[in-house]
């Protein structure tokens, strides 16, 4: 059976294959710190989990949902939209609405299935999250990426956004909170990406809030439609519990957007998934969503603590180049190009090749570090590391990876 | 924000239509006798549910499966595959894997994403569940339904059928037992088919078994690839927990094929969606399998009970062209085309136009009988009942469609 060119064109994972190793490792008993993780080690709101145990009572819970979502949970999540990114839809000359999905990846895989012809043409502001430009090309579309660097703290030049806009252009990814740098783009970035946007009336904008939740330094993430409320009329904003919840494995994730383009999402929601795990979505229904920030409290007080050691470790090691400071989500992508270490890697003075799979893979059977090389988020010489691992832990790794880069 | 062109060519439900029309009487308070389920009534066994209660202590239930599932669960369900379709897969010159999916439906999905490149012919016996042909046209595959009819109880003629097959065949898709037929076809059709494949090694076989536990009338279900297991090679087969665990809210189903296509899947699954609900999977997990037929036999006497009503309502009103025996799944395809009523929609007498969604409006707004048109099957002048309704209403229902069908 041939796999059709659509799939068979999808990148291997380099991360699969470090993640195989660092197993194999752990397996030969081998001490590995894994800093690959994408998700909290915390359970969910105590409040949340006896809603989902409430509702096992009832037969409702285990049928189908409508396509779209339980029509109150739907409108809970509008109204929580509204209300924690304080804007008023009412204000703006759309209707709009909210579709539930099977996680924010799955909602935002329907998402582009809905706007991509092929051709189109979808620009992508790197570091981004991996499964972005996959989900462009089995759509036929065309990736262009954005590049930054860490001298910006990885914040795109919308000068150079500009220069990327053409005829072809039907969309524009946006995620800030970013995975994987860890930061969200300042309100004057925003203010000023909302004022270009304006004069491109043609290009939809896909808005990536998955970590709304979990900034721990003010001021919180802001966003263009915040300044320009008219963008929403072509904005698709995507959020879920998996971050702010502590609940990935319960793939529950939402899209809001003009009612229009939502009826299409669920159109072909409904010809190749349906909505998402009834169960879930009645015990959410019942949440108070108001009480995430208690609950996220102390995970980010943590996450805080943790980008200290960031700090202090490279500062101490005089890296002052590669530090940049995080401010949410629950990542820091660690910069190899300007240390020593890159010296054993490079072919040349001048070579510019990525080589962070061959770094990453060093990192984990040198040092036992395991972490998510660059080239998956589309930033050279550069990983991911994930800060939600335990103080003690944590220090101990941070103190590995600094003298790695100095090696 | 415009729709891309492979959602807005997808076909506005005449069931969501007729849907609405039912809430609407109804709201006003008029009695609807409602046979449109694609579930059942019924809550999932005991046990599964204690399961799902249990795995709410851990926090892994609430974290990331891997991307194709759980590996033991995934063992389970291929283990469970082996036993009940009675195969050996060890005796296949193939390796075989499973990946587990959010629901029948969205396996399915990314099965036609990953075998379907734009061009390629899918051919999908009718009456055939309506979102195979979306699923298809979304990939850019050209749908070739093969026609049945009630005089065959809507198995397919196999002559038809290798007439239909080319060089640009990708597949057939083989849904048996049958929505919304409620036949499953013979054993010897099976081996017949069987034989037939044989000679056409560059088809793909995708066999939707989501109702293959819910048969009420010997002999069981059996498959192709029983007669030959060489072209388990190139089939996936569907199957999940919606129907046969009273399960479709929990968005569970799984496929099972040669290991290098679940490998695709797993990347496509990997980059749109990730594995289903972590909690269902858990729980699942440690399900007895076996005990699902113990659990289904009341509900199939039930449904044995409601097609004996449907046989005697039809003989009693002297209806015998317009019935058929149903032997599987949930669901009776009540033919118009041969009863009295038809004439009042025909406009000559040889006129051979469709009007299944005129008649099922008819049927709601003057009988209170809601049904879902054969148009959304491929089957002309016909309606979709389900026979899981209890068995007063049933036969109330019944008695109200032989008068309507006389009408």
């Amino acid at each position: 059976m041939k796999l059709s060119e659509r799939v068979s064109s999808i990148e291997e994972s380099v991360t699969l294959k470090l993640n195989t190793l660092a197993n194999q490792l752990t397996a030969e008993g081998k001490k590995i710190y894994n800093l690959t993780a994408g998700q909290l080690p915390y359970r969910p709101p105590k409040d949340f989990v006896e809603n989902i145990r409430g509702e096992l009572d009832f037969l409702k819970s285990f049928q189908y949902s409508p396509v779209a979502g339980e029509a109150q949970l739907r409108q809970k999540l509008l109204d929580y939209f509204e209300l924690s990114r304080e804007v008023n839809l009412e204000d703006v000359d759309t209707t709009f609405s909210t579709i539930v999905g099977n996680g924010g990846k799955h909602v935002l895989a329907n998402i582009f299935a809905c706007l991509v012809n092929p051709g189109d043409e979808v620009i992508v502001l790197a570091p981004f999250w991996l499964s972005y430009p996959e989900m462009i090309k089995v759509n036929g579309g065309v990736v262009r990426i954005l590049e930054t660097t860490i001298f910006d703290a990885f914040t795109p030049s919308l000068a150079e956004l500009k220069a990327m806009i053409n005829d072809k252009t039907k969309a524009i990814v946006i995620n800030s909170p970013n995975n994987p740098s860890g930061i969200h783009y300042s309100d004057e970035w925003m203010k000023d990406f909302a004022n270009l946007m304006v004069d491109y009336p043609n290009v939809s904008l896909i808005s990536d809030e998955i970590y709304f939740e979990l900034s721990y330094y003010d001021p919180a993430p802001t966003y263009f439609y915040q300044h320009k409320p008219e963008l929403l009329e072509r904005t698709i904003v995507v959020d879920g519990i998996s971050k702010n919840l502590a609940s990935t494995g319960l793939r529950l994730g939402f899209a809001i957007g003009p009612s229009a383009f939502i009826k299409g999402v669920s159109s072909y929601q409904g010809h190749t998934a349906s909505g998402p795990c009834t169960l879930v979505q009645k015990a959410l229904e019942k949440y108070d969503m108001s009480s995430i920030k208690e609950f996220l409290n102390p995970i980010k007080n943590h996450l805080r603590e943790n980008s200290m050691i960031v700090r202090e470790s490279f500062r101490e090691a005089k890296l002052d180049k590669c530090w940049y400071q995080t401010t949410s989500a629950f990542y820091y992508l660690v910069d190899f190009s300007q240390c020593p270490l890159m010296e054993r890697f490079k072919k040349s003075a001048d070579d510019e090749a990525d080589y962070s799979a061959q770094i990453c893979e060093e990192m984990i059977e040198k040092y036992g570090i395991a972490m998510v090389p660059g080239v998956s988020f589309g930033v050279k010489n550069c990983a991911r590391i994930s800060l939600v691992l335990p103080k003690e832990p944590f220090t101990e790794a941070m103190s590995i990876i600094v003298k790695a880069l100095l090696d």
